[in-house]
């Protein structure tokens, strides 16, 4: 019997539960690249620890990795700007609810970002798909999760680039809940012990900023224990 | 008599004779913001003093330079990777047609990249309009200077900022020709001696890279003498 031949595909890893959930997905009916961009984050190393092990998890040697730490001098962001305090909740977690409307961790335009440098690095390497991790659900409050967007920045590769590039934005989470992203990452063996979701922490993971609540609510509605250490709760 | 408030816009100027000449037209309906980007070509050094001399004509304090380095290492380009060459002329400039279908200094996907870095500076500063000096005849071979794709970005602006953020991309030169470039530069008393066009040369233009020739053939056909200094020809 004949294998067919997978398609390449560039999937962009923060190194986050979803991202890690969102590479096992791609992994399973393409060849993979993978993505990661540093942005001046307070967690930068951890992240990219996280996205390297990720890699070596799925044995992908193509990587590449972007600092895009402009995005910190351009400032307007709590996870870039170490003036803005990075909300916490003081209600243990699962916390029903993250920030209302624009959360203060909202970089602007960030995912635009990410796809350009996505979109170029594709273009040359002949990738047919890009793979993002956006959940529109959970990040309700961030102009730049959301389908209308995407569907957007696709018109824009395919007026942006050469004739005969297609590319297509692969978003397999953005309907999902946290809960469903967990369920489906321990069906696909994807491995969620590596993966770091903490905006405030690198050691155990805070367990009360906006990223933590979503990822236990996650696991809590799952039925499942998160594999990775927190400072308290959990 | 009232003075009406300027609005805030960020002029995106790499330091060529196109970015200048939109700076310009810039600067008579707007407050400016200058943003220049560094990406790894050949002529950075040499861009970014003749940024920075545009800026100090205008008296511009709000200044963002950013480096997009990695468009390099993503490579793919004769202006960021120096194993392609950048393609010359053997005959006397002002030459007819510039490379046919698309040239090999196309960065994939460029101006998706710099748009990006404009948005998010200008949600964060409050700037309502982004100027760019894409020109669609001169680029004809680059799908990142078409209107269609500023129309596409467009949206994708409108998608993916805070609901009350309300960004126009202004591409004053898009239907225009370098002559026209050229003449409209001098009516509105543009900088152009401080302008920098070349792809190769940093200390007199080479007179015979794509850039150079389209430059030449404006100042050829507006009947001027283009103030800069050249190796050959000019």
């Amino acid at each position: 019997m004949e294998t067919m031949e997978k398609v390449l595909a560039v999937a962009l890893v923060s190194g986050g539960m979803d991202s890690c959930v969102t590479a096992a997905i791609a992994a399973a009916e393409n060849d993979l690249a993978l993505l990661h961009v540093n942005y001046g984050q307070r967690t930068e190393e951890r992240e990219l620890k996280a996205f390297n092990e990720i890699a070596d998890f799925y044995g992908v040697d193509r990587r590449l990795v972007v600092d895009l730490s402009y995005l910190k001098v351009i400032g307007g962001s709590a996870l870039t700007d170490e003036r803005i305090e990075v909300p916490t909740r003081d209600g243990p977690p699962p916390h029903e609810e993250a920030s209302p409307s624009i959360p203060s961790t909202y970089v602007p335009f960030r995912n635009a970002h990410l796809l350009a440098v996505a979109v170029s690095w594709a273009e040359v390497i002949g990738a047919a798909r890009i793979y993002i991790g956006a959940v529109e659900e959970d990040s309700a409050g961030y102009p730049d999760c959301r389908d209308s967007f995407f569907a957007a920045f696709t018109r824009t590769i395919e007026e942006g680039t050469r004739p005969e590039t297609t590319i297509d934005i692969e978003t397999p989470l953005i309907h999902m809940t946290k809960e469903a992203i967990v369920k489906r990452g321990v069906e696909l063996g994807a491995p969620l012990h590596l993966t770091w979701s903490c905006y405030g922490e690198s050691e155990a993971a805070c367990g009360t900023c906006d990223s933590c609540l979503l990822r236990l609510r996650g696991f809590h509605g799952a039925g499942l224990e998160d594999p990775i250490p927190y400072k308290r709760g959990g």
